[in-house]
C-alpha cells in the first residue's frame, strides 16, 4: 500500500488548534517526549503535532483533520510497547489517549466494565476488585500500560494459561475510524451473531484500522481461597519443557506457569536480590488459585519432581512472582539486549529449548530465556555488544529462533505485536494471500493510509 | 452493495463439469434437495447447479468458476440452519461441503483437532472423547450439523455459559476466498499477535467472506467426576429470571442452565413424555460437572429455593437434559410457529420476561419461552394460525420482542445468525456506519458479491 503524505502546513496546524484549543501541542520537547515507546525504533525527523485527547470527540476531530490533510497518525496510550507501534511519524500527528482515563461503570451483575482507553490496566483491575471481580489480562506492564494499548496489541501476560488473552476479555468497543466516524462494535451479551465480528478485528490491529477510545470488558469473580505459589528447579531445560507440557496436559491447572533460565535468574538476583536460588538450568515458577490451591500446587510440583526437578517449594507468599516480574527491568538494566517474543504449541517446548541451545552454540552467542511457559510464549534474549555489528549479529540469532518457532507450528509474536520493528518479517509467517487480505481490509477502512502506515500488517 | 448476476449458460456448466467431473450435479431433484435449510425461506426459482465438493481444491475450482461467471453461491454443510443462510439462489451455485468429512488429526498434547468443514459436530466430539477430551460447542443440532456450519454461524448451544461460543473454540481456519484463493488464518498457539485476526472475522460471517473448508479447533479435558443434573420449578417466571441472575453471579457455576416455561413443558410432554412435571410458570434445568458436581448442584438449587423455587431435584441421570433437547422437535411438531433468538445481559432476564409478558398481553397472542438462560439467550415462540395473516401477526410480536431485547442492551440474534430471514432487520441493532464498514470489507474480499449476496451483513 502506498500513500503520499505531506507535512501539515502552519495554516493547517492553526486550523487544528481552532478545533481543539490547548489539546493541540506544538512544543518540540513535549512532542518528542510523546514520540517514543520502549523499543529502540526511532525514525529520522520529528512529529509535527501532538493532540492530547480528552474525549472521543477530540479523537474524531483530530482524525478527520488528518484524513483531510493526509497526515500520518501514531496513536499512543502509555507508550510502553516494545515494537515501535506508537512511535511518531516525521511530520505526523501523535494522538495521546491518556486523557481518556475514566472507568464509566462497573456492572457487577453482568461482570462487565465500561472503560475509556487511557485507563491504566491495574487501575481497572483494582476498581473491579472492590466488587469481588478482577480484570483477567495482566501483561507484565499492567501497572504502567493502558487498557486501550493492551487491546490494540491484544496483550498477553502471565495469566493467559488460565484466562486467555486480552481479546477474550473484550465484549464491545468504541472506535474512531480514519475519517473521524465513531462506531460501536460488539455487545453486552455472551452470545451475539449479528454481522461480522468487528470487535475481534480491531483487537490487536495495532492502530491500523481505527482508534479504540473505549471498551466494554469482561470481568471474572476473584477465586475463593488463598493463592499459592510454587517453584521447581531443573538441571536440564529440556526436562523443564517436558514437565510444562505434562502440567498443561494434566488435571491440575495453574493460573500462572513461568520459566526463568539460570542466566535470567542470575541477572535478576544481581539487579535486586529476591532470594531465588540460581538453578542449574531453569526454574519453573507458578501460581494456583481457588479453594484447592494448595492441593493443586502440590500436584503440579509432584509432576515437576517426576521430571527430575529439585528444590521444590510451595508458598503463600507472592515473592516468587515478584522475582519473575523483575525479569524485564533487570534485563533492561543490562544495557543493550536483543529479545523476541516467539510462541510455540506447548507440546513443542522441549523441542524449542533444544533448538535454541543449538542456535546459541552455532552463533557462539549466549541466549537467555524468560517464558510464559504455560502458554508456550518465550522471550529469548541474545547478548550483544553495544555496537551496530553486535546488534546485527544478535538479530541474526533472533531470526533463527523465529524461524525455529514458526517451523514448530508457532508464531513470531505471541504478545508484543509487529509494530514497526518486526514489520519487514511478516512474510516469514504469513502468506502473500493473507497479507493481501489484511492490506485490502486496511485499504477499505483507511483509504488514505493515515493510521499507523507501514506497521503491523 | 449491488451486483449483476446471470444464470450460467449450458457452456459454462459444461466447463464446470470438465473441471470437476461428477462432483457437478445438474439433476433438478438433487439440486432441490440441497437448496433448503430448516427455515421457511425459499426464494422463487431453482438453483442452476450443485457441486458436492470432495476437497478444498474442488471448492477453490468452483469458486473461481463462479467468480469468473458472476454466479451467486450458497454454501451448505448439513443444512440445519434456521435463518436461510444456506438456501440456494435462483440460477445460482450451491456448494455442499458434506464430502469434506475427515478428522485429520487429534493433537492430544496441545488439545487441538484438525478437522474438515463437513464433519458432524458430535462425531468430532466423540473422536475427542477417545483422547479424554471434548469439543465444547454443543448447539442443539450437534448430532446433525457440521463443524463448518457451526463455525460459519458462530453457533451457540447449551454449554456456552461454561465454555463460550464456537468462536472461542476456533484456533485456525482454512478458507477459500471468492476468487478461489486458499488462505490459512490463525495459529496453533494460545497467543498470536501477527496481523489482523482474520480467523475471528470469518467465524460467524455466514458464508459472505469466504468458504471455510477446514479448521483447527480447541478441545478441553473431560472434567473428572459424574455430571449432576438439577431441576427447580417456579411459580413466577420473573422470580426464575432473578434466580438465574443470582446463580450466574454466584460462586457455584453450572455447565448448563436452561429455562422452559410451562407452555413449553406441556408441548414437550405431549410430544414425548419424559416425566417432567409441568411447573406453574417455569422450570430451570441444568447440569454441573467436575469433582464437586454434587455440591455445586446443591448450592445452585439452594439459590433457586431462596428465590421461591419448589419441586427441587438433583440427579445423576441425563433425562432432564433430554427433556430440554426435545423442545425444538416438540415445538416444530406443533406446526406453524414463529420464534426468535434474542439475547440479553443475564442481569436483565427478569426484565425481559416481564416485558415479553406485556407484549404477549398487548398482542393477545401466547408466547412460550425456551431459553439458554445462563447466557441470556432466549427463544420465544409465538402462536400463530397457519395463514399469511396469522404469520404476519406473530411476526409483529417477534419484532416487539426484538426491540425489547435490544433496548435492554441485548441482541437480535444470539446464535442462529441473520442469514436471509433477518437481513432486513439489521439496522434495528447496527448503525449505518457499522453496516457500512461490514459491507466495505465484504466488497473488498468479494468484489463481484457472489458469496451469499444479500445475507448476514
Amino acid at each position: 500500500m502506498s500513500a503520499t503524505f505531506s507535512n501539515p502546513s502552519p495554516a493547517q496546524i492553526t486550523e487544528l488548534r481552532q478545533l481543539l484549543g490547548d489539546r493541540v501541542v506544538t512544543d518540540p520537547a513535549e512532542i518528542d517526549a510523546a514520540a517514543h515507546d520502549r523499543s529502540r525504533y526511532a525514525p529520522e525527523g520529528a512529529s509535527a503535532v501532538l493532540v492530547r485527547a480528552g474525549s472521543t470527540a477530540d479523537v474524531s476531530c483530530a482524525l478527520a483533520w488528518a484524513h483531510e490533510h493526509r497526515v500520518p497518525v501514531a496513536v499512543r496510550g502509555a507508550g510502553t510497547g516494545v515494537s515501535g507501534g506508537a512511535v511518531g511519524y516525521p511530520g505526523g500527528l501523535i494522538i495521546s489517549l491518556t486523557g481518556l482515563n475514566q472507568i464509566t461503570r462497573i456492572d457487577e451483575v453482568n461482570r462487565l466494565a465500561d472503560v475509556q482507553a487511557g485507563v491504566i490496566t491495574s487501575v481497572l483491575d483494582r476498581a473491579a476488585n472492590e466488587h469481588g471481580l478482577f480484570f483477567p489480562p495482566d501483561p507484565a506492564s499492567v501497572e504502567i500500560s493502558t487498557v486501550g494499548g493492551n487491546i490494540a496489541t491484544n496483550a498477553g501476560g502471565l495469566r493467559c494459561i488460565a484466562h486467555g488473552v486480552t481479546r477474550d476479555a473484550v465484549a464491545a468497543l468504541e472506535v474512531v475510524l480514519a475519517d473521524g466516524t465513531v462506531i460501536n462494535t460488539g455487545a453486552r451479551t455472551r452470545k451475539n451473531v449479528v454481522g461480522l465480528d468487528l470487535t475481534s478485528l480491531f483487537v490487536g490491529s495495532e492502530g491500523t484500522l481505527g482508534v479504540i477510545t473505549a471498551a466494554t470488558v469482561r470481568l471474572k469473580p476473584i477465586p475463593p481461597g488463598t493463592p499459592h505459589t510454587f517453584r521447581a528447579n531443573f538441571d536440564d531445560i529440556v526436562a523443564a519443557g517436558e514437565a510444562i507440557t505434562a502440567i498443561v496436559g494434566g488435571e491440575a491447572q495453574p493460573e500462572v506457569l513461568e520459566l526463568l533460565d539460570a542466566a535470567s535468574v542470575r541477572v535478576i538476583e544481581a539487579f535486586h536480590p529476591t532470594g531465588l536460588n540460581v538453578p542449574n538450568a531453569a526454574v519453573l515458577i507458578g501460581q494456583t488459585v481457588g479453594a484447592d490451591a494448595a492441593h493443586l500446587a502440590d500436584l503440579i510440583t509432584q509432576t515437576c519432581a517426576a521430571h527430575g526437578a529439585t528444590d521444590l517449594l510451595i508458598s503463600q507468599s507472592d515473592s516468587l512472582l515478584e522475582a519473575r516480574r523483575l525479569a524485564n527491568p533487570a534485563l533492561t538494566a543490562q544495557g543493550l539486549r536483543v529479545s523476541c517474543d516467539v510462541g510455540v504449541p506447548v507440546g513443542e517446548l522441549a523441542n524449542v529449548f533444544r533448538g535454541i541451545a543449538e542456535i546459541s552454540e552455532r552463533h557462539g552467542r549466549a541466549v537467555s530465556i524468560v517464558a510464559h511457559a504455560g502458554d508456550g510464549n518465550l522471550h529469548p534474549t541474545v547478548e550483544a555488544e553495544d555496537t551496530p555489528e553486535g546488534y546485527a549479529a544478535a538479530e541474526l540469532v533472533i531470526d533463527d529462533i523465529t524461524r525455529l518457532a514458526i517451523s514448530l507450528g508457532g508464531t513470531m509474536s505471541g504478545e508484543h505485536g509487529i509494530g514497526a520493528v518486526k514489520h519487514h518479517e511478516l512474510s516469514a509467517q504469513l502468506s502473500d494471500a493473507v497479507l493481501g487480505v489484511q492490506r485490502s481490509i486496511k485499504q477499505t477502512l483507511d483509504p488514505h493510509n493515515i493510521l499507523s502506515p507501514g506497521r503491523a500488517i
